[in-house]
């Protein structure tokens, strides 16, 4: 059983969108109907030793518990507003309270996000070691009723872009975890970061209203999320390996590794993205205005295959999934 | 540092409404303003070994996530309207899963709650054991403007008044670590269905608009839970030991037990609240239309002390504090 089997067999259930519940279960966020503006909510739930290695610093710790819910806003285009904290610790810890609550309010104050409440406990001793800390965040972002984008919008000849870069985030799991050392120590810096402390693409998610007509964050992978992204539209795509923007030092990586990381990496947090292939002057002109760099990697095509394209434009072969958590 | 040091020290900070949020930490649910009606929202984290015993069966689980939200809607007087799920979990085992979902959906659905969004993930193995079951909920419900209800509304002069009874869950527990025994089976399923179906007030919530001025769940204890009232609506209170209703058994242990069960007891998810003395006839028809009774047990005075008055009269020494997670 999958992750995704899981949520469909246990937790989905038909759904017809009443007073409140515009959109529920199946996109980065569902959408509540406020009157004008709808609210965008998600949820996301970090283990430490899932999520999070028990040495991660406190602060980089409150920074990417809301940043991943952010970033999901992003996705959907919302204004980040409120958001809701959960957390269970093995004990209250002084130091680690404030840098975990820095961390997390320095990200919410830029972005003009209020904490608007939450619930605090203790985790339960697990011998011979402590509970283990989780954080759940919920986060609440607005977004004009007309505006509104989710996975779904995808359409045939429609380009596939996507913020930044992808790779980074894998690229430091695998070098924490032994599997590489090629990286020079500024490169193995800058993959840390990109785990340690994704920054969340608000700017460019709202600057991208009207404009993408689809979106995710890429928290699972590209093949993956991109994977959401069509059969939530019915659709296939084709992508340009060569195009793909890579974290500096993972072209120089063994292939294997250096494909797993870029296609099937997940925690990179960029935006994953459709646009009709006129819109492509307005697609840049957003990503200026927002400050982040965007690439057209592949388009939307007829059928339900997704293809990587090498160099020579044939399909490569690409044994990557989503990233399960039960798998 | 208690639980509610920790938050007032790591997580507070100056409050202003803004164009969303009307009400923020420091209640049952905070307050969003959503045109003609506001949100009510609340988060709770429940960690295996902590809120629940690993041989909880997973439908009271299911069931027990969602109804301690629930509840704290109801101490808004908010009709629920949706949920979202973030769930660990250390495998998908279906049976668990089936279990879970179906005590979950089954209160849903008793109170027309739809599930909108949410986070699945697997826990970390511990060795030698699993990783902890962590379910978190975040519920939202709606109520008129006009008809909101906080902490914060109590008055000099009003009744105090909690529904059903108190004292179940704490004696539920205390039976199962062994601390009593002298409970009939009757007596002692009783108290184990408090402790793991607590059944949320929520007609009783929704009959209170407008006549309750101010309202919490009891989920810490009562002495706990009505000091949260006294210390946001600045005032006192005196209640009555022999008017407080008891779970049955309750009177038979020892002094010791009944008083720290009774008084201290959390987990009972019973509404304690407030009224004018003039709207007793009201809040009894409430009670009456919402098919669940309510029982005065004080009154709220000038000054900050909370007075428990014994059968003569005379103050009780009472050393019971809230339930406090780091205390």
């Amino acid at each position: 059983m999958t992750e995704f089997d899981l949520i469909a067999r246990y937790f989905t259930r038909p759904f017809a969108a009443d007073g409140l519940v515009a959109c529920g279960i199946g996109d980065d966020c569902a959408l509540l109907d406020s009157g004008e503006n709808m609210l965008a909510v998600t949820t996301d739930l970090l283990v430490e030793g899932r999520h999070f290695a028990p040495s991660v610093d406190a602060a980089s710790l409150g920074h990417k518990a809301l940043a991943v819910n952010l970033s999901d806003l992003a996705a959907a285009g919302a204004s980040p507003r409120c958001f809701f904290l959960a957390l269970a610790l093995p004990r209250a810890d002084s130091a680690w309270l404030a840098g975990f609550s820095h961390g997390m309010f320095a990200l919410a104050d830029a972005h003009g996000c209020v904490l608007a409440g939450g619930d605090t406990t203790r985790s339960p001793a697990a011998s011979p070691g402590d509970g283990p800390i989780c954080v759940c965040i919920t986060a609440i972002g607005e977004v004009p009723r007309s505006m509104i984008r989710t996975r779904a919008g995808a359409r045939v000849g429609d380009d596939i872009w996507v913020s930044d870069r992808l790779g980074g985030a894998a690229l430091a799991l695998a070098h924490r975890n032994g599997v590489t050392d090629e990286l020079t120590p500024i490169e193995a810096g800058a993959c840390a970061t990109r785990l340690n402390r994704p920054e969340p693409r608000i700017p460019l998610g709202v600057a991208l209203r009207g404009i993408a007509t689809a979106c995710i964050d890429v928290s699972d992978g590209l093949l993956g999320d991109l994977g959401h992204i069509l059969s939530r539209s019915q659709c296939g795509a084709r992508i340009h390996w060569k195009d793909l923007p890579r974290q500096p030092g993972l072209s120089a990586q063994p292939a294997d590794l250096h494909a797993r990381c870029l296609l099937a990496g997940g925690d990179d947090y960029e935006l994953l993205f459709t646009a009709a292939a006129d819109r492509r002057e307005r697609v840049q002109a957003a990503a200026t205005a927002a400050g982040v760099p965007v690439t057209r990697i592949g388009a939307i095509t007829d059928g339900r295959d997704l293809v990587v394209l090498d160099g020579q434009g044939l399909p490569m072969d690409t044994p990557f999934k989503a990233y399960d958590h039960f798998g």
